[in-house]
């Protein structure tokens, strides 16, 4: 209806999609890298508007993932990402075009949680090893002019 | 279980409604008032407990969405509507009826986030052209006694 | 993906999940607790980790629910409860275990909405009477260390 003229998926791929998400942000969230970074293919990268180059490779999207970890656990705060607003496009190459909101949820120790980051987030994701994972993905930043 | 006694959607209706709302709001928070206005029928209404009438037909909805579009711009924020805890009921006339809370998030450049709006948003949506339109929206929103 | 070996819902069980809670906070969030505590099987708990002992059965919960609602009603508030992230499970003995996050937004009357509490909700799900009722819950508060 909006975006490119491309394939619905059915309601099996939807509710797979939803899931993938579901257990990714979960992984990286209770500080589970390793998790996390299986749901991304050995060549992924990360693209980000608030960097200049994409991040290239699971050795570097794990470093980065690691230092994040560590900031949240350091500072005594919890992140919960929450993805929404899903739109779900069968690519002609078989891949799937996933373009969801996303918004981190930062919990401190004894304190309202507050909302942290608030971004749109594109991912082409790949069906390999009989799981979906993340090729591509491009985060913008809402916040970032 | 709650609500009234109308037929529970199957799994693809159920997605479908829920990419609709994904296409819906993601075409009104990038500004593209046209594709989103194409998700109401010609004589859709907008109701809203802060108006005393609700917005009738899609020239009136439309002068409204350009309006807090323009205001959005001008104040140099984004917003984010997602919706979620979503019912939705096939009713005997073929339309469904969705029932979902939405918030919107204010973004602005160089600042956290913050939730700017709550509201529960009841639909009434017919299948038209091959795709899902809003013929009625009434918006409560949780902040007006 | 994450999480124990379990089977993958069907399509159709993960979409009338969604449903369920959807019913399910919006009936506690208008104050319908008799509506709400039907999604609870008789015998169930809700065990918590900012209480010593979790509620046991419908009555202990219902007194709960009913201090919880009378408690925001008289500080003049609406609390809206969403879950997403929402990891669904077949278990062996045909239960559902679904992992979910859960935040509350509270709007008080004439100012804007906030984050109330950040949660992780892991429900045991059980299908009787022809609907899905929670038998266990376990929430944990993200600000309690």
């Amino acid at each position: 209806m909006t975006g490119p003229a491309v394939a619905a998926p059915d309601a099996v791929t939807y509710d797979a999609i939803q899931q993938f998400y579901a257990g990714h942000m979960q992984a990286i969230d209770r500080g589970d890298v390793d998790t996390w970074l299986d749901t991304f293919t050995a060549d992924a990268t990360i693209a980000n508007n608030t960097r200049p180059e994409p991040a290239r490779g699971r050795d570097t999207i794990a470093r980065v993932a690691r230092r994040l970890v560590d900031e949240a656990a350091g500072r005594g705060v919890v992140h919960r990402h929450w993805t929404g607003m899903l739109q779900v496009a069968r690519q002609p190459d078989g891949t799937v075009r996933a373009t969801s909101y996303a918004f981190v949820v930062e919990a401190p120790a004894s304190a309202a949680p507050v909302l942290w980051r608030s971004t749109v987030c594109v991912d082409v994701l790949v069906h390999e090893d009989g799981r979906w994972r993340i090729r591509q993905r491009n985060v913008t930043h809402d916040d970032v002019a």
